[in-house]
């Protein structure tokens, strides 16, 4: 449900990010990365804390599981912290496992957490340090949601967009079969973003997505020169001939969810402007059906691993309303993805 | 030096071989393998031991490093049964590592090892056991060499074009950089063959080659569906359209060893045709220099790993020259591969 914010709203949501040292940056502003608006459905306004000339530089993203394996997060760092040194800024989630390895690889450099909720409201709590020390040390953190938004499960699929959007190309290090990662690399091939993964012993469940990409095109990424060869000439890229002042493509999000085999039920994702306050956050639950698919699950789903065939037969619900079930929940970082097609609530 | 064998040298080779249950099959014999008489420079004849009849199968090459990891071997053995349930013949050189565990595992559905050396010189004899259960349980040995040779070093990369010219593709396992099997991986890719290569983490150094590999073009394979998708439309191929008729083409594989950057000295690497006998394999060694650099590095090297730049400043010689070297002991399973660059004699 959306309204148009009244005067004093956007007077209180501009104090409110003043005191926290955040600003809000329009498309067409100076500062408004460019690479993001050139994309298809970028946010008319971005709320940043921080170094906003971070945001001039070439960037890439670095994105993978949450659950990560030692070998992962040891290559992130090391991927994170090469990019860095050649001149990249890192881009990133702000979740634990990978994107944790790579904020942190990149402190020194210059890295930017995209939030899912407002600039108060960071996600997980556990990474809040972290995230001062990313604006500590001439990073920024970016928001498209206004203050006091508590990030919901669905909030996440929509940041990831931005996350491809300012980057020049994005990198995805582990991930499961039908895990978020995957979701933002082909969001961001959309986007027009190079894709890179890195490859994985087929043994190694943590790969299969990651293969997965490489055998439908995505470049295979072994060292940061892979990265810094293909980005190479993309760092002079003229992004004003590539500029849309259209609206925002809803559609075009809404056809690429359906072409992922994901029932999209609730609101259609698609990004919520700035300004525009809905009335309460909690009013703005999917209704019925969807609500209830999500709490059989949640009902059913505990620390122990299941199978994904094992919970659509308990749940006795489409396989597709299960998936799209489990999809937001792993991008709020509350699934774990296992081997044999497994998942399994986190903590 | 090669001569015309006498009628005598010809009739006693027929019939040691025909002790030892092998025969001769020469080319445009019903027997001879179609795919290998439409490679380059195939050989005119080869001995066969076993049962010939598993050579007009459609069949898949596995090779990889000799010192593989347990996740390697696991993996092999996985490909290699699941190969031989979708029908196919599992080709490979017998050496220790990834070549013994594709044979074992497909035992039972029919495997073929192809030899460096003739059909009463098995290298390495550790695997004299595995090649009579491969030769009892329905698979065959192939050899173009005479009987009683003994396999040197500059044999086995003339054996591994055999191990590709025989199979519709070949799938590399796990590979060092600069390893014998990518230069296997070469030769197929000339021989018109599809070359698939499995991933790993750029974290380990025995998937260096294979990731090498797939960004090069060849097709990542996570699975035995990877192979089976992209071989099916090849397994009814005319064959006859693709025969060629004139001598084996020496100067291809030449220029291939000169585009790989390997120094090639001795002899130029071609099929030594069976039923032509050298006086004496050892008056064959390569002369002066070859020799003089072979033995220095023989010297300097143990079981203790040491980095090819330290192996390079101790012997002064040549960097091409100890690559090559190095690849020859390699092929011959005398060598091992590190992490770090760095090599080690076999115990």
């Amino acid at each position: 449900m959306l309204r148009v914010a009244t005067r004093d709203e956007a007077v209180r949501e501009m104090e409110a990010a003043m005191r926290m040292g955040a600003r809000f940056i329009a498309q067409g502003e100076p500062d408004y990365p460019k690479p993001l608006q050139a994309a298809d459905s970028s946010p008319p306004m971005i709320c940043v804390r921080g170094d906003a000339s971070i945001l001039s530089r070439p960037a890439v993203a670095m994105v993978g599981s949450r659950n990560a394996s030692a070998a992962g997060l040891t290559f992130t760092g090391r991927l994170a912290r090469e990019l860095g040194d050649a001149g990249f800024a890192v881009i990133s989630g702000l979740a634990r496992g990978i994107d944790t390895a790579a904020h942190k690889a990149a402190l020194g450099t210059g890295t930017v957490a995209v939030l899912a909720g407002g600039q108060d409201r960071i996600y997980p709590a556990q990474n809040a340090p972290l995230l001062e020390r990313i604006v500590a040390e001439g990073g920024a953190a970016i928001s498209e949601m206004p203050m006091g938004w508590e990030p919901r499960s669905r909030d996440f699929p929509r940041r990831n967009r931005i996350v491809s959007g300012v980057s020049l190309g994005i990198v995805v290090v582990e991930a499961a079969r039908r895990s978020g990662s995957l979701i933002t690399a082909r969001f961001a091939g959309e986007q027009g973003r190079e894709v890179f993964a890195v490859p994985g012993s087929p043994l190694d469940p943590r790969a299969e997505g990651t293969n997965d990409l490489i055998r439908e095109g995505a470049t295979l990424c072994a060292s940061a020169d892979h990265i810094v060869a293909a980005l190479a000439p993309l760092i002079d890229i003229d992004w004003t001939e590539r500029l849309s002042v259209s609206e925002p493509d809803d559609r075009r999000i809404e056809t690429l969810w359906e072409e992922l085999d994901f029932l999209s039920f609730g609101e259609p994702i698609r990004p919520a402007p700035t300004a525009v306050l809905p009335d309460d956050a909690a009013q703005d639950l999917p209704s019925g059906e969807a609500d209830d698919i999500r709490s059989r699950l949640l009902s059913l789903l505990g620390p122990s691993p299941i199978g994904v065939d094992d919970l659509v037969r308990q749940a006795d619900v489409p396989v597709r309303a299960v998936q799209m079930v489990l999809l937001e929940l792993e991008l709020a970082g509350r699934l774990d993805r296992h081997g044999g097609n497994a998942v399994s609530l986190v903590g």
